[in-house]
């Protein structure tokens, strides 16, 4: 038997239910450390996550029968809202075809140095400038869980790895792999430096193949948005390295390429 | 001086441009091998194609000034109707922030069996089964361009690689790499087989790491849809090579996937 606390919701005016309203236009705003979760392997990871924390689940009420797992993780001063689809899909302002949701809020935030000092003696950290696209963000977090990567950096051109579509694309690697903010470029290469990071930067023109690179034994993977790429003066003060690929191409996706990076740079380090 | 056909509209009711209109449903409905290119870069290559046509180009009128370079390229008996924002929008069905659209067609089909049968003595050739995602099928082009494959062929459980987001997010690489549609995966092995070739099945429970595969002279990727993967059948016939990660970690999206095994296949074989 679960104990968890379900609610029923027949109305989309329930002021219950409030921070479900319209999910897509809410994401943009400010949100106070607050953020959607959607889907079955989100929700198990958010409920699995000591950084962060449900306030409240929200879920059609044809998807409860197949939930029970999930619905026994829940402790029960957590509100599991259910309604049928029509009063969800009014609330959401559109088409909840999963069907299942809930409030997360971060329960702490690290900066970067606080991050950073409790790396591993090998880690592999993710270090990120201007990638403004929720789902290459979210992309790039599943890239690095996958690859074990310790923490992901970003700076202020970033967008928040906590947006809905961010998480959702991640499939909850955004929850699971730690992360900081940091101001921008060069703070992040001078933090990264102080901790003995060798930092491997891509860009299209860079000068070691990443087939040859000999990662250090602690190593970030520095990486620019799609266009603009890295800064020039962070890509002349660092080893830059390129992905080879067909002469006549332009570039690839930056999670793409994160892909190629991560997984030649997940070995063991020397 | 462009020597461009360029014709003012006025009205979203303007039948000359009815095939812009509604440009994100239609989009799913019969085309009759027709498709809509979207952005200067999927354009240039649009005219620069052999294997299709543009039948007509449709711009936001603030955008003309830049683009002397495409307006150069373009016949005068291909009509380019040009329309300030409010009018392209109220044609399109939602905000066309690009502002620079056109139809293209298909000037030839071929079958999978010719286009195996043209294929260089050491082809690489991407094989797809159940990608029905079009962000993973566009994303999935990119990356082939990028690393040099000859062909893409797929079944017909696979979406599309003309629906316009797959187009966008392949950034025109699926008018550049040469693919052809083939009943299922088995009559896809036998084809390929057939040509030569060594077929890599890629499987989150291969036997081979990718690190390992030397591969042959004529080389096929092989890649099935996130979650059900490639057929049991093709996978106990074939050779099954994996992308090793974190034991943890669930799975890679595809086109990640195909990033990763692209790189290491594109090397010249043995």
């Amino acid at each position: 038997m679960s104990k968890a606390n379900i609610i029923r919701i027949d109305s989309v005016d329930d002021e219950r239910i409030a921070a479900y309203r319209d999910v897509r236009e809410r994401d943009l705003v400010g949100r106070q450390g607050r953020f959607i979760a959607e889907g079955r392997v989100v929700l198990n990871v958010l409920f699995a996550s000591s950084r962060f924390a449900a306030e409240s689940v929200f879920l059609r009420e044809n998807r409860l029968a197949g939930l029970e797992d999930l619905l026994e993780r829940i402790d029960d001063d957590i509100p599991v809202y259910v309604a049928s689809g029509d009063v969800m899909d009014g609330i959401a302002g559109f088409h909840m075809h999963r069907g299942i949701l809930a409030i997360g809020r971060r329960t702490q935030e690290e900066d970067a140095a606080a991050l950073l000092a409790k790396m591993p003696p090998a880690a592999l950290v993710v270090a990120l400038c201007g990638i403004a696209n929720h789902d290459n963000m979210g992309a790039i977090f599943r890239n690095a869980a996958a690859f074990g990567a310790d923490a992901v950096l970003f700076d202020q051109t970033c967008c928040d790895p906590l947006y809905r579509k961010a998480i959702r694309v991640s499939v909850g690697a955004a929850l699971k792999v730690p992360f900081a903010k940091i101001e921008n470029g060069t703070a992040m290469v001078e933090a990264l430096e102080s901790e003995g990071f060798d930092i491997v930067a891509l860009s299209p023109a860079g000068r070691i193949d990443i087939c040859a690179v000999k990662r250090g034994r602690r190593c970030a993977l520095l990486l620019g948005a799609e266009g603009p790429g890295l800064p020039g003066d962070l890509l002349e003060r660092l080893p830059s390295v390129r992905i080879s690929m067909r002469e006549d191409f332009d570039s690839l996706n930056v999670a793409a390429a994160s892909a190629i990076a991560l997984h030649r740079l997940w070995q063991a380090p020397e």
